[in-house]
């Protein structure tokens, strides 16, 4: 018998699997390399050529570890947003800042409010702290602000996710909207807003960013509209007392100095930015069209990606996603019914677009 | 009264300050860059050139996440040790895989055993899951397998962490006592052997690698010998059942895509590591003829720094630490006492050395 020491419960009775695989495993499987890869909300236009640069100068510095305190993105950071730098606290994107977030605050017995199909990652967090997940259906293909604070309210939830615009489907509120939940949040609740994409979403989306509120973190990241995945730099903004929280629980040696040179980079250059949320809307517009020329519905989206409603059930969008996987073309689809009657399509370049459509009308014809 | 939750109880009593303060806020502080930058045991000689071109030749690449099963870099390191795939977990530097370790096996009510002294980053990540730390001292300087192994049975320990070679004294264990250590591990019990000044050690330091125990995690780092600790990369060997649990609790899509690359590519240049090696071997010397040479006992090392008794007490040894940073020397110091007598000082170029010698010098000439 094995003298291993055993999982703590919450642990031991997670699964070993994940909700994503990686593009790189389906390759692997697939025998070759993904003509388009639309799957998994990256920004194939990629990140300012400054970021580049300040990645290759960063190089030669690699032997030392990042600055703890990350101050001169932090600096850089407060001033774009016009808050304190107590009030902003840097992460290996937004992942790894709500897993320190439900650290903080959950363990067994705890309730947490999302919306079910809403971002897994964020569950996987949840579940590995041991908390219980309370999941409220999308209404209208949104995530619904009344029912995830009536959910948290009758739940005593101490963390509410949501995320705005919303991944998977695309869809979003704007700042009254925003705000107006913002003001009911229950007490002793913390609401969780995940902003990766609102940088790509119409001005007036984000609500304003009140940092004296202490039941509000909102979390942004490089790793969309920036092009920066592969950096992995994400930032949390909230009141200067509960970020200091996560100094108690995050890994304040944990950055990557390059990374912290290239984000630095990608923030000064605003003129790039803009452009390259010009190039997702013009593409997110052909996605669009390419989904209604073959008889499916696309779903007005304010991200990097666009949802298509594919008329019919999860199976077939599965079918969809699988015939597509083996011509080339890396998409992903909702997990969670009634929303994986759907398939997500990333931003793509004009020819990953050109791809995708030769595909799906492959496929279609194929399967009807 | 404030509505914000309560942070859950293991965690609200943690301080918000940690252990290491970086060199960069002590740059800040003191308002002057440090001349020598010899205290957080980074490698001063840099990575391979070719680490540098691998860099270089990812920036473009980073809009892409990195593979979250990051197989090329685990094929490397099965190759390199002649272990399995499935044998090996990557993380973002040991802390990360420390943090997941302590995820896994940790919470209130657990006991773990580490040395009074000894890596400080994994009793904060203990203490982030609410596990209670059994203390052992060191003795002549070293961790003490004996007392360890002993404390772990009294406590019925889950988690017993030991570093070999050490830090921050630099001393180590040989295979053999290693070997008789891993024997004695009691039941319920998982050995975590750091490993991440291994490469600087003599040979035969290594106890051979066992993937059917699954009573021993080993950690590796590119941080220290392989010079990449802005990198963040690490990882983990041990039974493939055990390392699955990882996939439990670990940031699949954590790691930088561009520090996957560099680190593949100094893993692939041995000659270089070697070269490296022999340079810290030549540094450790001298920083020892720098110890006596002041009337300190050099202790003998076999990682990327030396330890030096200065034959007094910690507030002695505090002094001078904070006069070579004044002098723009940054080094540290060991945290607990009877250690805390010593001043650690990493491996440093030529130059760095003899701007630390006569610092050091000024220093004991001013305070004796």
């Amino acid at each position: 018998m094995s003298k291993t020491p055993k999982q703590i419960d919450h642990v031991a009775i997670l699964p070993e699997t994940v909700p994503f695989v990686g593009p790189e495993a389906q390759e692997r499987a697939l025998g070759k390399i993904f003509a388009a890869r639309i799957g998994a909300n990256e920004n194939v236009f990629g990140p300012s050529p400054k970021v580049i640069e300040a990645i290759k100068n960063a190089a030669k510095d690699v032997w030392m570890y990042a600055d703890p305190e990350a101050l001169e993105l932090r600096e850089a950071l407060s001033e774009h947003h016009g808050v304190g730098v107590e009030n902003i606290v840097i992460g290996g994107g937004i992942d790894n800042l709500l897993d320190c977030a439900t650290r903080l605050y959950v363990e067994p017995g705890v309730n947490v409010v999302t919306s079910a199909g809403a971002y897994p990652t964020f569950n996987f967090h949840v579940s590995a702290t041991g908390g219980n997940l309370e999941l409220v259906p999308f209404v209208n293909n949104c995530e619904d602000p009344d029912s995830l604070l009536e959910r948290a309210r009758e739940t005593s939830a101490k963390l509410l996710y949501i995320s705005n615009p919303d991944n998977p489907m695309g869809t979003w509120w704007d700042s009254d909207d925003m705000e107006r939940m913002i003001s009911s949040i229950p007490d002793g609740c913390m609401m969780l807003l995940d902003e990766a994409y609102i940088d790509t979403a119409p001005a007036g989306t984000a609500p304003p960013i009140d940092i004296t509120n202490d039941q509000i973190l909102r979390f942004r990241t490089f790793s969309k509209a920036y092009g920066m995945a592969g950096s992995r730099v994400g930032y949390c903004i909230g009141e200067a007392g509960i970020i200091r929280g996560f100094e108690k629980v995050r890994n304040h040696f944990g950055m990557n100095r390059v990374a912290l040179d290239g984000a630095l980079a990608a923030l000064k250059d605003q003129d790039y930015l803009a452009e390259v949320v010009g190039k997702i809307a013009d593409s997110r517009e052909k996605i669009a069209e390419i989904a209604e020329k073959h008889g499916f519905k696309p779903i007005p989206s304010a991200t990097n990606f666009v949802a298509m409603d594919c008329g019919r059930d999860s199976a077939y969008a599965l079918a969809l996603m699988k015939g597509l996987a083996e011509r080339g073309v890396f998409i992903r689809m909702p997990g969670v019914e009634p929303l994986s009657r759907c398939i997500r399509i990333s931003a793509g370049t004009a020819q990953d677009l050109q791809i995708f459509d030769d595909a799906l009308g492959e496929i279609i014809a194929e399967i009807g």
